[in-house]
């Protein structure tokens, strides 16, 4: 028996069209993979917000952050030989790689899980700062640890992809703690709660010539420093997460294990959902883990947008049994899924 | 005024008729890039022993690590149209790479720095271990640090490459600390002492798609759990070291600041050795950069080996002024060269 994906009838919940460019010039692409967290009796959405220069006929112009923090435009004519632009994500241009859009977070609540507003002045937007985050932040986990919550994130610049660290009690004012993990790393999702005296995280280093796009977990003594480096999950070459595998938002506490939403995509870079069960006390153990994904690209607005064919989500909410999940469609636009946690359990028993 | 190598008339000081294959079946491809210390009086390398099976008429073969700690040979035919031996490092088959040696780390002393022995049953073989390590284990980086000997090495395997540690007081017991430092990285050079009570070590991340093959610092409170990633030096387009770079040994200490040794590549993969200069107090600061290599492959033994134009090297020995640097020649023998510390810091001084 497959999972019961039950998508919410409203989506896409949030669009580029319901929000306001960061700042004139700018064009909104894309608002996606928001990390999800309660506070204040509401449900907040921290988004991924993807902009780029509005495009002048035969010029393709594309943003980063300048030492200074002011943006600054970089163009190339799309007609000179030396340029690929095959993959939207990226403009290449005689062998160096830049993002075609930039990304910053922002917030959004809503009272019902449904419909999400801009609460006004509560409302800082976070943009990258300082050389590792002059291509923008990606991708937002957010985890309530201890009191606090804590922001792990894809920080983009030309030295590298890497894994930065902030966090926030009232979400107004922001500590950044720097690169927690270095290049090539993204994917990174804290563990809520410490297990025999540790902070764990699951993330995605990424190999080169050996070694692929695998799920990988560390140890911390203070969430700033991490080390006990295993390698837990591997692609399935031939199956839906045959290409690369990432965790999606913090671990999911039941009683038979650790329940981890994460994606995988194909080698045609489909991606799709899927669930893995780690065991509580030891969760370098893989106990189980879904042969089938649990959501794939069906909608229309899954199939179609700025890169098509892509689930993928770094966030959720949990109450009692029913799991929602938020998550990018095509990089595009933001929605919503509902699931049975019990029923996932179930399947991942049948593993 | 270029800087003057002194090489040793006795070069190569080690070759793989020095030694004996670890087991029967195998054969030593070469003896590489040591690790350098002083202890006991004498002067050590530890070697790096690139070993493989012998090779078939037809065949290629090649070691690893399972499990059990056993060695395993893997086969192809030569002939299968599915492989690819371009790279003598790698055998590549249908999109998965696996390296055509496995290293192991051995123990060799002496009492002049020029002749070296294997030190009878002083001398304990160090092979990988574990999943992470069933490649082998390679290029360690030793440094007394606070009463111990810390070993900071690459670790290979399918699931990618990454830094592992080890400690030792007496090098007959060696306590395995596990990877430090995640995929893709290698290069792992600690400082010998706290700086501002924080351990620093350079390393080597590897981007994809955004990055590159650059110097980075990270920092540490108990050797284990490292974070404050930083990039510091990049490499350097068109130059000798414009494809990779990547740090030596342990830096000096000097009144100029930290002298690194550091290791660059061009795209046709021939490696220099070049200087860098790092601020004492605040060792992320690059005060100066030699623009033209120190050592550049020029004899033959340095030309011409299962990987040859490299000199490569991650040990040396100081006494006063002279800095001695062993290095692996062509990824084969291993070779000494003698510089003067003040006239390298007087060629930083005009860069």
């Amino acid at each position: 028996m497959a999972v019961l994906a039950e998508r919410f009838e409203q989506n896409p919940l949030i669009t580029a069209r319901d929000l306001r460019p960061s700042r004139e010039g700018l064009v909104i692409e894309g608002v996606l993979n928001p990390g999800v967290f309660t506070f204040d009796g509401k449900a907040w959405l921290l988004l991924r917000v993807a902009e780029r220069p509005e495009q002048r006929a035969g010029i393709v112009s594309f943003p980063r952050i300048k030492k200074s923090g002011d943006l600054e435009v970089m163009e190339f004519r799309r007609n000179d030989p030396a340029i690929d632009l095959s993959d939207a994500r990226y403009v290449k241009y005689n062998g160096r790689t830049y993002l075609s859009t930039i990304s910053h977070l922002r917030l959004v609540c809503s009272d019902d899980g449904i419909h999400f507003y801009e609460p006004g002045d509560r409302s800082p937007f976070l943009f990258g700062e300082g050389e590792l985050e002059a291509f923008g932040i990606e991708d937002c986990r957010v985890t309530f640890l201890e009191g606090a919550y804590y922001l792990t994130y894809t920080q983009v610049s030309q030295s590298g992809v890497g894994v930065g660290l902030m966090c926030t009690e009232d979400w107004q004012t922001f500590s950044r703690k720097g690169m927690i993990l270095p290049p090539h790393n993204k994917d990174c999702a804290l563990f809520g709660e410490k297990i025999n005296g540790k902070y764990y995280c699951l993330h995605r280093p990424s190999g080169l010539d050996l070694g692929g796009h695998f799920i990988w977990i560390a140890a911390s003594t203070d969430l700033i420093h991490w080390g006990g480096y295993r390698c837990i999950m591997y692609s399935r070459e031939h199956c839906w997460d045959g290409a690369r595998i990432g965790a999606g938002a913090s671990p999911i506490r039941t009683e038979a294990g650790w329940l981890q939403i994460y994606h995988g995509a194909d080698r045609d870079n489909r991606y799709c959902l899927g669930a893995v069960l780690l065991d509580l006390e030891d969760p370098t153990r893989v106990l189980a883990r879904t042969l089938e994904p649990i959501l794939t690209p069906e909608a229309e607005y899954e199939r179609n947008g700025f890169f098509g064919n892509v689930v993928f989500s770094n966030g959720h909410l949990i109450r009692g049994d029913e799991l929602t999940i938020y998550y990018g469609a095509s990089d595009t636009v933001i929605c919503g899924v509902r699931f049975s946690i019990a029923e996932i359990l179930t399947e991942l028993k049948g593993c």
